[in-house]
This record gives C-alpha cells, sequence and structure tokens, in this order.
C-alpha cells in the first residue's frame, strides 16, 4: 500500500493479456450472496486467482443481488419530473427515478438525458436499465421494472477484492463496469464504476521514453482500459457473461478507489 | 460485404480474448514500408493470422513511416496562432501546427487546446506528439521535433488489411489506434483512428436478451473497446510494442471505416 517510489510504475503489463469469461455464473437474483456465487463459480470452472489477476464483474449482476429492481409504477413523479418528461419525450416515472439517482443534469433534448450520477460519473439515463430488469419472483401486472446501479460498487469490490486475497492468498484487483455511449464517439464502451486492489490510474509521471526522454502523457486509465476489453467479451445480450477474469498485468495493491477516474469538475471543459 | 440480417449480430466475440504484443518490431523510420515490416516481425515470431484476427497498429510507427515529423523551428506562426499560444499557454510555432492539423476549436483554456481533427475526431492537441518524435537521421540543433497523426490512417488500415487478408487468406482485422484524454474522465485510454475488415460498431439492434426482449443499448463501439484493450499492452512508454494482435473476435468482413465511430455533431450534445 505505500506510494509508488518517483519513476516507478505501480503497474506492468506483460505481452499478452488473457480477458477470459468465468463460465456457469448463475442467474443472480436479490438476496444472493455474490462473493459465494463467484468463488463457487471459479471453483467449478476449475480457475484459481493469481496475483495480478483481475476479476472484472458486470454492475447488473451486483444491482440484482441488492435488489436495485424499482417497479416504475410505484415511482410518484413530481412536477419537474413531469415537465422534465415532457421536454425530454422520457416516461415521467423513469425521469422521476434518473433525478433521485442524479446530482445535476449535465445535458438534455428530446430523447436524450445525460445526467453526473450520485456516483460522480456522468451518463445517460443515470445508468438506469430496463433490459433483463424484473426480478425472479415478481409479481403478475407488476412493473415496467427497471434495474438502478448498485448503490457503492467501491465497497461492493473491496469486499469481494478482500474475500478474494484472502481465498487464494493473492494481490488479485476487481473492477466492476457499466457500459455507456460517450460524447464525440459513437457506439458504447465499457467503464469502470467501481474498483479494489488494482490501481485505477497508471500514473507514469517520470517514466522516460526510449530516449529517455519523459513522457507527456503520463497517466492511463488501467481500470477503463481493462473494463472495456472485459466488457466486449461479457456483451450484452444473451451470452450473459457477467464475470470476466484479466490476467496478464501486475500491480502493488492500491488503496485508491475508482473516484481517482473522474476528472475534477473544475478541470473539465466539457462539464 | 453484405449487410448483416436484421437480427444477426455481424460480431460475435468468444468465451476469451488474448491481446498479444507481437515481439521484435524494430524501430520504424521515415520511409520505411509497414507492411513489410508488419509482415516480417509475425513471420519471425511465428504468428498466422487465421480468420478474425485483429492487427492492432499504433499510429506513431504509421507517422514515423510516412515521415510526420516536423522541426517546430520550421514552422511559422500566423498572427492568430500566436495570440491564442500566449490564451493558453503554448508554444505558439506548436499553436500553428495544431491549427493547420484541426477543422476546429472544440474547447481553450490556459494550458489546454482540445480540437476537432481534420480526420473527425476531438482530441488535445490535434494527437501531435513530442515524444520520441525525432527521425532517426534528424540533423544536430535542429528541432524540437513533433509528430503528427497519420494522413489518413483508414487507408493505411485498408492498404495494410489487404495485403494481410492476402497474405494469409483470412478474414482479419486491422485497427489504428491513437491515446487521449476524455471529457468526465482522468487518464488516457485508446481510441480507433483506423479500421478495416472488423465493423468498428456492433450494431445489435434487433438482438434480444435472455428473456427475449429487444436490447435498448445496442451499438457497441467494438473498435474502440479492442483499441482500448491493446493499448494497455502496447504502452507508451520504453516497452516499445507497436503491433498488438487481438484474438478471440469473429466478424464478417466489413467495409466501414473508423469514421463509423465519429458520433454525428448535430448529435453529439457536447460538441
Amino acid at each position: 500500500m505505500s506510494p509508488a517510489e518517483p519513476g516507478v510504475s505501480e503497474v506492468s503489463v506483460g505481452a499478452e493479456i488473457l480477458v477470459r469469461a468465468i463460465p456457469g455464473v448463475p442467474t443472480v437474483d436479490r438476496g444472493d450472496d455474490l462473493v459465494t456465487l463467484i468463488i463457487a463459480s471459479l471453483e467449478r470452472a476449475n480457475v484459481g486467482l493469481r496475483d495480478g489477476d483481475v476479476l472484472v464483474i458486470a454492475s447488473k449482476i451486483i444491482s440484482r443481488a441488492e435488489d436495485c429492481f424499482v417497479d416504475l409504477s410505484t415511482i410518484e413523479p413530481s412536477k419537474d419530473a413531469k415537465a422534465l418528461g415532457a421536454e425530454v419525450d422520457k416516461d415521467p416515472h423513469l425521469v422521476e427515478l434518473i433525478l433521485r439517482e442524479s446530482e445535476s443534469i449535465s445535458r438534455k433534448r428530446k430523447g436524450a438525458l445525460i445526467v453526473r450520477h450520485r456516483l460522480g460519473f456522468v451518463s445517460a439515463n443515470a445508468g438506469i436499465d430496463a433490459s433483463n430488469a424484473a426480478p425472479a419472483d415478481a409479481p403478475a401486472h407488476s412493473g415496467p421494472w427497471v434495474l438502478t446501479l448498485p448503490r457503492n460498487p467501491d465497497a461492493t469490490a473491496r469486499k469481494l477484492h478482500a474475500d478474494l486475497a484472502a481465498r487464494y492468498s493473492a494481490d488479485v484487483g476487481v473492477i466492476v463496469t457499466d457500459s455507456w455511449g460517450r460524447p464525440f464517439r459513437a457506439g458504447t464502451v465499457g467503464f469502470a464504476i467501481g474498483s479494489s486492489g488494482i490501481p485505477p490510474i497508471w500514473d507514469r509521471r517520470g517514466a522516460t521514453d526510449r530516449h529517455g526522454r519523459k513522457l507527456e502523457a503520463t497517466a492511463t486509465a488501467v481500470a477503463d482500459a481493462v473494463a472495456a476489453a472485459a466488457d466486449l467479451v461479457a456483451g450484452q445480450a444473451d451470452e450473459g457473461r457477467p464475470v470476466i477474469l484479466v490476467r496478464g498485468l501486475r500491480f502493488k495493491s492500491s488503496a485508491e478507489s475508482s473516484h481517482a477516474l473522474l476528472r475534477d469538475q473544475e478541470n473539465d471543459l466539457y462539464a
């Protein structure tokens, strides 16, 4: 946990990285114990974790385990939510829930509502998910159901990290991911919304290029890059691969959370 | 090249992806033939390409081969460049070059100049790179040298793709990458600035979730996700791994270029 020496990278990446879905992870429902379920899946697949392994968990299964299901018909839209719903052409019940999940509105337009989530990142609709969203025991005629993001993905990552590190006696990392669209670019990629163990940012201030000159671009968003790779394998459709092992990194265990991936708002020209 | 049937994904991703640096790629200098050099490196490493393999090339070696080196002392700053340089606290010679490489200024502030590059994407300093930037035969007392982005990375990807597909009789993909910072998020990740063969966007309109419901998030920026994964292995410091093989995807060969990754400016709330 000691800070890296100046010029010494806290992360190194081997010449080969493996991104592998853990098979046979069952459908997660509210009340399930995720740590037990993930360790059982690793054991069934005969996968032991080693130093540097990163386990990447789709936020959706954490939300399901934490019972972040919401029956939209039970949400009473405020006057503001009704007005905003009319403005952006979205269900006012959903808009009310988006507002409850958010700190502020970043941008809005017909069909689009981009917010700063209470967890600090910026995403459309506060990351609320309407696919695969109903709990298994949802009463008939209830819903429509949606799923909000996990309550505290960094805390969940820390808990999972501690349990996995103890179980496998290894310096592992845990990343919790969600996928979003981005300014300027089409399509979605995975982002880290929670992390533990692995340094979220690989800070290379003091590192040098091949000619001994100091590097300009000094900080790689390593947890976001790992999230993007894992999200590609996880898929979002019927593949159902919510737990991904990424092998090939080495790092000193970091006390930083995924919060380090959030740009200061004062320092953000697009805030 | 035929369009995918509705509901049929043009990309599928196996349960395991391998991201592997091709060893022994020599330092590239102006005038080098990249295709020859890359195929020679693959052969020395005993790597044959198969259907679905994606070769990810760091834009820097393409810029070097294309002689995109610029001796800043030879660049005459315009009046506008001088004023802007004073405003953002950057060398007016560099600012002049940034403006020549750009379509428009996206945001500016002391220490930061974010532009829409002539190739369409948005990045700081038009992607101009000052590390490892001098040509091998640079005269003494010349410079400072910088390196602009490749002239047409999609065209380079197409050429490389055609040559590799012919050489290996395989449906392969080629992606050209650069790494940048992003709005809202700290740190840099890799992005695709050129592509050929691999569909840049994995459009899943019509795909269904595990319960048969249509998916909401329907388009994955697959080339950006692959670029982010490859960039992590490529490193930016003295590792020197500019050519990365990504294995484990399957796709129908696509005629689309990386241009598909650019969000319409009209449709961009942060433009």
